[in-house]
């Protein structure tokens, strides 16, 4: 798998955190993901829903996976996140053998990012000032609807 | 943790059951799932909809979890799934602190059961021929398809 350059990873990181920021908007937790084939094009995107649809599944990455709909196959496929993905996102990743994760920032939450790089994913870990900013503010002001959205 | 006897565990199972056979009636992929609350509720059950929805993120164990709507927490819950959990759905199962898996069988696919009882789950494994027929039969039909449903 040919590691991307942080120009890249940052581009697509974009997306993901528009969709983040689109969920604060609605008063959602604000954690945004998109999913890019092996060429670059854009498969899917999306954002937490829980607070949204009253949906515990929907975690910006199954959101985003979902919103691509079904596929052959992910190998070659990049999964862009605001946050370092939770057992439950780095599951979907294992399971599915998406090749990278682009991680906005894992200093808000550790998730699993850690394991799937054991397992031969590659992981981009961009520390994205926004993203942190994003996340510490929702947790400050919500944090019994942060621990509710991670099993916590 | 209390342990459940087999008895329990069987009762619980036939509503797993009863979801997989109606997935496999709609053409889909006949694994299903049932979360039951620590005082014996059923909270949420579901089937694997990707056939039938056109969507990957829904495996048995997610729809069910999705079913059961926004939980404070997930102590004491019991996951029943007529098949061993794959990694997006074991994942599942670790984030949220469910507390026991029952499984119907591990025969025709062994997922990430072993991992979660690493982890402190309770596993109940039950050997059961019908989960493991249904599994069986489907999978000797439609070989691209399951193995689409795990990413292989």
């Amino acid at each position: 798998m040919e590691r991307i350059d942080q120009a890249q990873a940052r581009a697509w990181l974009a997306t993901a955190l528009a969709e983040a920021r689109a969920g604060l908007a609605e008063g959602g937790i604000p954690v945004g993901a998109a999913l890019y084939g092996a060429d670059g094009t854009l498969l899917g995107r999306g954002r937490n829903r829980r607070v949204q649809d009253g949906d515990p599944s929907a975690h910006g990455e199954t959101a985003a996976f979902r919103d691509a709909g079904r596929q052959r196959s992910y190998r070659g496929t990049t999964m862009v996140t605001t946050l370092s993905p939770c057992w439950y996102c780095s599951g979907l990743v294992r399971q599915f053998g998406i090749s990278r994760v682009v991680v906005g920032e894992a200093a808000t939450f550790h998730g699993g990012h850690d394991w799937l790089a054991g397992h031969g994913v590659q992981i981009v870990l961009l520390d994205d000032p926004e993203c942190t900013a994003l996340m510490r503010g929702f947790i400050e002001k919500n944090p019994a609807l942060w621990n509710e959205d991670i099993g916590e």
